[in-house]
């Protein structure tokens, strides 16, 4: 697979054309970025991890139904993804309470929710990617209150697939990001990447946290806890 | 009508109860703040105008079906209400895009909004009166989504009622906040003031802010353009 002309650069992730119509390669990238690009550092086997784990929960969401933009991995660094294009939406989904939700609502980080909300952020990195109502989804015309339905429904089914699938591996999924697209045919197509850099991941026994926050509050080495979850995810460590 | 004890001191109202029961007094304060406070001033004549607008809306309102905790204004700065137990939530109803929305959109203030949108915000100074979902409200157990459908709904109607009214005055009503409380059946009932400190209220001809904008961007004298907004009220000036 030739990788062509780089088409974009995110902060985790640079996207590349194909020489396959309607196909893009992701490369993961070894940074690790927190508040809003505010805190930033290269950590060598990021990339690597968030590439493999991304993969094998886009396969395991496959095998429950759940399609996404994923096609296949074809190198350490690198996976193939069906070309979509971006909603630029930050759908939340939360389990327990953590991060921005226990601040904006002054509730403890760790209180459980009597059953998962989904909440909306516009992805705008001017604007901070604010939390948005779904009327404000309507007012940037970024969706239809049809297609906002169906985004809280995939959320949600998503959730449980993962939430189960953390579980077994003795992991509470506190809360996580996803971003969707829409393919060629207009159809809604969940995209982006699933890692623990757009999940919360907090270890059933201990409580450890297994994602991104470790980065973001200094609270140890980060590619050591994304391996744990790409060791449990690969059924390589006993863990329950 | 004795006043008794002060019950509760906000920063544009005091509230005392009275030998009547289930009847408060409100006193408006000469106060202006802005900000969660941060901006402060003392502006004399500001209470009696704010007492005696909403009161006015207050009549108005119930002239079209719509009851609130208003009971009578009993002199300058003061008036009687029902007491009612309040819900920490700042209901904001939008016409056209203005202040915190066209920040966290990216939309110029100004634009119109292709239906009126209703947001709410947790009331709590401590927080910085934080915007929250529907989701939100649930999860701090403010109300049942029943209770918030119902909130929408009265926003919805009070905004038809305060935009014809103030149209007819040659005013755009831009947007406005309101608060409901609980009366002791648990009936819910609007209560606050309306006033130029809780409405963005533009002339229609020269778009002239005529509420606290005037205060919070240093635009102009706060009395003059209240005065104003009370002498169309009173149908002393004519303007369309």
């Amino acid at each position: 697979m030739e990788k062509l002309g780089l088409l974009y650069e995110g902060k985790a992730k640079r996207i590349f054309g194909t020489e396959r119509d309607g196909v893009l390669l992701v490369e993961y990238k070894d940074s690790a970025t927190a508040f809003n690009g505010e805190k930033k550092s290269e950590i060598t086997g990021k990339g690597q991890l968030n590439n493999e784990i991304s993969s094998l929960i886009f396969a395991s969401l496959k095998e429950s139904g759940i399609d996404s933009h994923f096609i296949e991995k074809i190198s350490a660094y690198e996976q193939l993804v069906q070309q979509v294009s971006i909603i630029p939406l930050e759908v939340v989904t939360r389990n327990i309470v953590a991060g921005s939700l226990s601040k904006r609502l002054g509730i403890k980080e760790g209180t459980p929710l009597k059953h998962p909300i989904v909440e909306f952020y516009y992805k705008n990195d001017d604007l901070g990617d604010p939390l948005i109502t779904e009327d404000h989804v309507e007012v940037l015309e970024i969706a239809s209150p049809q297609e906002l339905t169906l985004l809280k429904q995939k959320a949600i089914k998503i959730n449980e697939v993962l939430s189960n699938l953390f579980s077994k591996l003795g992991i509470h999924l506190v809360d996580f990001k996803l971003e969707f697209g829409k393919d060629s045919n207009g159809e809604i197509l969940l995209a982006d990447e699933i890692s623990p850099d757009t999940c919360r991941l907090w270890d059933k026994k201990t409580n450890q946290k297994l994602d991104k926050d470790v980065f973001r509050r200094d609270l140890g080495d980060l590619t050591t806890v994304y391996q744990e979850i790409l060791n449990r995810l690969r059924g390589e460590t006993t863990h329950v």
